[in-house]
């Protein structure tokens, strides 16, 4: 017989099904057994009456594997309204070791080391599986907005010879007796490549080693990257990361249905158009607020991000907020000034219900603009940019993009404190494994 | 004036348009002047009688971004159909320094080492775009194929704290003072993951730190990896890889139609039945066909891939076969051997155009048969398969799953020789920039 999925069930009522799955909870009642049976689709409830099904059952323990045929039964007190009667069980595996945890309970009780430590068991919880089917379709959502709009996906190389974007923070590996190093971000190779393409997206990992052990940092995350050619300037990154969180917010709705349900995920509101506030009037505005005069800051604190997001829910009904304009000097090498204001460059921020969640804005696109701006910062070799300064001396259009990572997308989304709760296997300071 | 892509010009006959793009080609004729404009779209011809508008294009090399304004035109001898008159040229960057060959030249006269050398800007070349177009297509028809079968994307660890597949040919890398590595593949977090989702894919790079100076060998590759829960045995996954095949075919055709007609692809036949035939029936066949006995060989040597592709061709059309059954010894530890035919396993392989593009087969599924496959291997030491076996102690179905490289795809796809004509940035013995 075909296997079904539990879903299936209300459309084979009265008749025999095949399912298949693991051992979620068995309730060994006087008179009757309960077998709650757990496979990718959901909870079926299976009852076991006979008794040699129930000393079978007696000695096949939780998470054990499993094929169930029996009767679909109208149940109203089963979820959707269906059980098993009748069943035969057939182990598809040895009986599963005890579990360190009940994975049966509505939530998993074991704190974070422990849970990391067995993730590979853990995550079947369906709490947390949930997690990780709302990351799946927030990456669907990004790149089918994406592809729908142009983009062409690109795989760029995670070794590079040399650390451009920030000597610090790169792992060193040995390559073949020298030396390379993991890359920190697409960056240059996504700005190459709008040469070619003109709009261009990633997804793939990227890695930091920084020492730092907060609920915020991981050492290798799913970077999710876009870059586009031919804007006027940063308002046009702006309108594409807008449209590119929509379509990532309607996947997880779309695809993700159910796994919003579970989690009671509160869906963030997002304006058919973009909330855009200017750094300088960011400031101003916390300043009049708060009565702290802050118009001098360099940056956003982690505090005023938090004001903005209370902002612009309060008066444009937004979780989300850009702000445009950064001092220049405070960003990336590769950051184009705006031309009407000294100071202040064309690079944004998204804001996600109070904290930083993208980064982004319009690169310079001249190469004697990359000389200036690279020797401004003390960087006179340019050796270890040569073929991303390349792209640039044979004609780069005005262009810009934006990135994220997956894993703080679905934190903020979940509203969950640690970055390792949204991650399957995360890596950190302390942790390679599992 | 909102920019058209050149595609568009048809619809605008008669009518102003702004086109952006790049300097493709100049020709200078006595009475007129052409500028061919490259974009994302194609090619467009802008045709120049006004002597400013000359002087102007002298001064404006290849490859310098600009945008055109100008009348649609219709003319037949055009790329389309139309062509711009009256143009008024607007330079986006700096004049390109002269690019050291031709993109517009049908084919790019240049040897390997110096395309790849100065890839930034041969990337540039249409056929070379093209390869890479061709190369998102069939990323997008794997994960469309397999999300259309109810598999969940993931994304796995790319450092990892042991070298468990093979230890010689890993990358280390120095990870806070301790030795980390690079993953070599995601096989055994996507094994862990069937737990979880029951099915699975990822898209990924994964590193190999193969000594090896051939043109078949990369450092870094994508790999494409799909794992799926409750099989009856190995033609479950076979099935489900020949239509994650079909898909990406399709995909090919639809997404990347002019790129496949630009470089004169010859689409695979792939019937809606896979090929399938058994190692040693292989083995017996080419026997006879060759007079030569090699009915006792342990694998498949590079002729008799080759000898199967043509047989599959000539017997079934199929530019594809599938062999089952190869001996389990020389397979992976976690191959799961055929019940019915002891030294066989349930490993498969997909022979593409007579050369290996896919590996896979079912897995064994039972802790205690991991324990004994490993010791059979002489490893006792069970720590570093930790996770992976917790996976197994605590219920796991039978299951298996494929994998390839997305760039062997396309190499045999766009019958290439060398891998690195299909690869971005390629990372080799020798090479880890641009």
């Amino acid at each position: 017989m075909q296997r079904i999925l539990s879903a299936a069930l209300p459309d084979f009522v009265g008749q025999p099904v095949r399912l298949a799955g693991w051992i979620h909870r068995r309730r060994m009642l006087k008179s009757v057994a309960f077998l709650i049976l757990r496979d990718a689709a959901g909870l079926a409830q299976v009852v076991v009456t006979d008794p040699a099904v129930r000393a079978q059952l007696e000695h096949l323990p939780e998470e054990t594997a499993v094929a169930v045929t029996g009767i679909a039964t109208a149940q109203p007190a089963a979820p959707g309204g269906v059980e098993v009667t009748g069943p035969t069980i057939t182990p598809l595996t040895d009986p599963a070791a005890p579990v360190p945890f009940d994975l049966y309970r509505p939530d998993l009780r074991a704190n974070l080391p422990t849970i990391l430590d067995h993730a590979p068991v853990a995550l079947r919880h369906p709490k947390l599986a949930a997690t990780h089917r709302i990351s799946a379709a927030a990456v669907a959502g990004f790149r089918e907005t994406l592809n729908g709009m142009g983009f062409v996906e690109i795989h760029t190389p995670k070794i590079v010879g040399t650390a451009t974007e920030s000597g610090a923070n790169v792992f060193a590996l040995d390559y073949f007796g020298r030396r390379a190093y993991l890359a920190q971000s697409p960056q240059l190779y996504k700005q190459i490549m709008v040469g070619v393409f003109e709009q261009v997206f990633e997804v793939g990992p990227v890695f930091r080693a920084e020492p730092s052990d907060t609920a915020r940092h991981l050492t290798a995350y799913t970077s999710l990257d876009a870059e586009l050619g031919f804007v006027d300037d940063h308002r046009d990154v702006i309108a594409a990361c807008h449209a590119t969180v929509a379509g990532m917010l309607a996947a997880v709705t779309e695809r993700a249905g159910s796994a919003v349900e579970l989690l009671g995920v509160r869906m963030p509101a997002l304006p058919a158009e973009p909330v855009i506030v200017h750094f300088a009037d960011a400031l101003e505005m916390i300043s009049a607020a708060t009565g702290r005069d802050v118009s001098g800051e360099p940056d956003l604190a982690p505090e005023h991000e938090r004001w903005l997001g209370e902002w612009a829910l309060r008066e444009h009904g937004s979780d989300f907020v850009f702000v445009e304009g950064y001092p220049t000097r405070h960003r990336a090498f590769y950051t184009h000034p705006d031309p009407a204001r000294p100071g202040y460059s064309r690079a944004i921020d998204l804001i996600f219900r109070g904290v930083e969640l993208v980064s982004g804005g319009q690169r310079l696109h001249r190469y004697g603009d990359y000389v200036d701006a690279l020797a401004e910062r003390g960087e006179t070799d340019l050796t270890p940019y040569a073929g991303y300064l390349d792209a640039m001396r044979y004609g780069m259009p005005p262009h810009g993009g934006f990135a994220f990572g997956l894993e703080r997308f679905v934190a903020r989304l979940l509203d969950v404190p640690n970055i390792r709760q949204v991650t399957l296997f995360p890596r950190d300071l302390h942790r390679v494994a599992p």
